[in-house]
């Protein structure tokens, strides 16, 4: 098994023998391509391209409190609470994007921002990146919404958070990470909470 | 902010003008949409429908192992070991489907077979639903890998994995998902491990 992980490892067993564009947004770009198989058989994959990052934030005040950003996912066609997030520019440093996601959404300066986990979020058919951060050290401004969001912010404890992850409250994939990662660094004594 | 959160929570903001199929395969359907946007300006926006849904297994043996596989993945263009993970059809019990992957990959039956988290992976763009499992009282027989899988299996020590998600090794969002939420069940005495 090792030679295969060996291998497997430095080579793409892919083969791509054609690629077009499907279907294209301000967004998301999806290829259809004609490719030969780990087995060198062939067949087809559809593949979305995302062309921003993903970028997430978990606010945490001196009280341990965070805010949560609720809204309509249109295409979940369900509401949905969720760390603060937004879209990350390429050729934009992915600290400033978050800066600017935390304004935007809950009006707040962070004075620290830490990256703790990056994570790709639906590599079977995607190359979504996702970068999550922590932001402390915070000052309250005005929050300045997008024009295409109507978004409810609650402030709530950051271990309330915790336990709408194990409730299944908060189902959204960089909200769970983000909150599992920080509920790990306080059980293990490197997050300090009142 | 109470007000508008009751308000979000039960009504859909989006209201759809038109909807196309812009790209389908045997996995997705991608639709372009004409919209009105929460704030009632027009827009448009482009969803991924995922026709299966996306299961992931932690098989965890009586002696604190676990099993990662190991594979190229083409829309990342990059290498990714994670845990057993597979699609699975909707009309098909995902506890079906879970067994399904466990056996085809790694040649193990599950005695037990515990749901642990629910989580949408992309829910700006998608509606894929990933159900995570832990598999235990397992029994090894013969693996059965697909047609278009080059796998490499490797059986590590669960707490092995723990530590490759905090160095991000493993960025896999159903596999840091499954192996934080066991590291917390463990760290709070859930979950024993030898």
């Amino acid at each position: 098994m090792n030679n295969t992980e060996n291998l497997a490892e430095h080579v793409n067993p892919w083969k791509r023998i054609s690629s077009k564009v499907a279907y294209e947004n301000p967004w998301i770009t999806v290829f259809h391509e004609d490719v030969l198989n780990p087995n060198g058989n062939s067949g087809i994959y559809g593949k979305v391209h995302f062309k921003n990052l993903a970028i997430g934030i978990v606010p945490i005040d001196e009280n341990g409190m965070t805010w949560l950003i609720g809204q309509y996912r249109y295409p979940l066609n369900q509401y949905s609470w969720e760390i603060v997030e937004g879209g990350g520019k390429i050729g934009i440093a992915p600290q400033e994007s978050a800066r600017r996601e935390l304004k935007e959404e809950c009006g707040l300066v962070a004075g620290e921002l830490r990256e703790i986990v990056r994570s790709h979020l639906s590599n079977s058919v995607s190359d979504e990146l996702a970068i999550l951060y922590v932001a402390t050290n915070l000052t309250q401004e005005e929050a300045e919404p997008e024009d295409t969001e109507m978004l409810a912010v609650k402030k709530i404890p950051l271990k309330e958070a915790f336990t709408m992850v194990e409730e299944g409250k908060i189902t959204d994939s960089m909200s769970v990470i983000a909150l599992q990662h920080l509920k790990i660094e306080w059980l293990e004594g490197k997050l300090i909470l009142p």
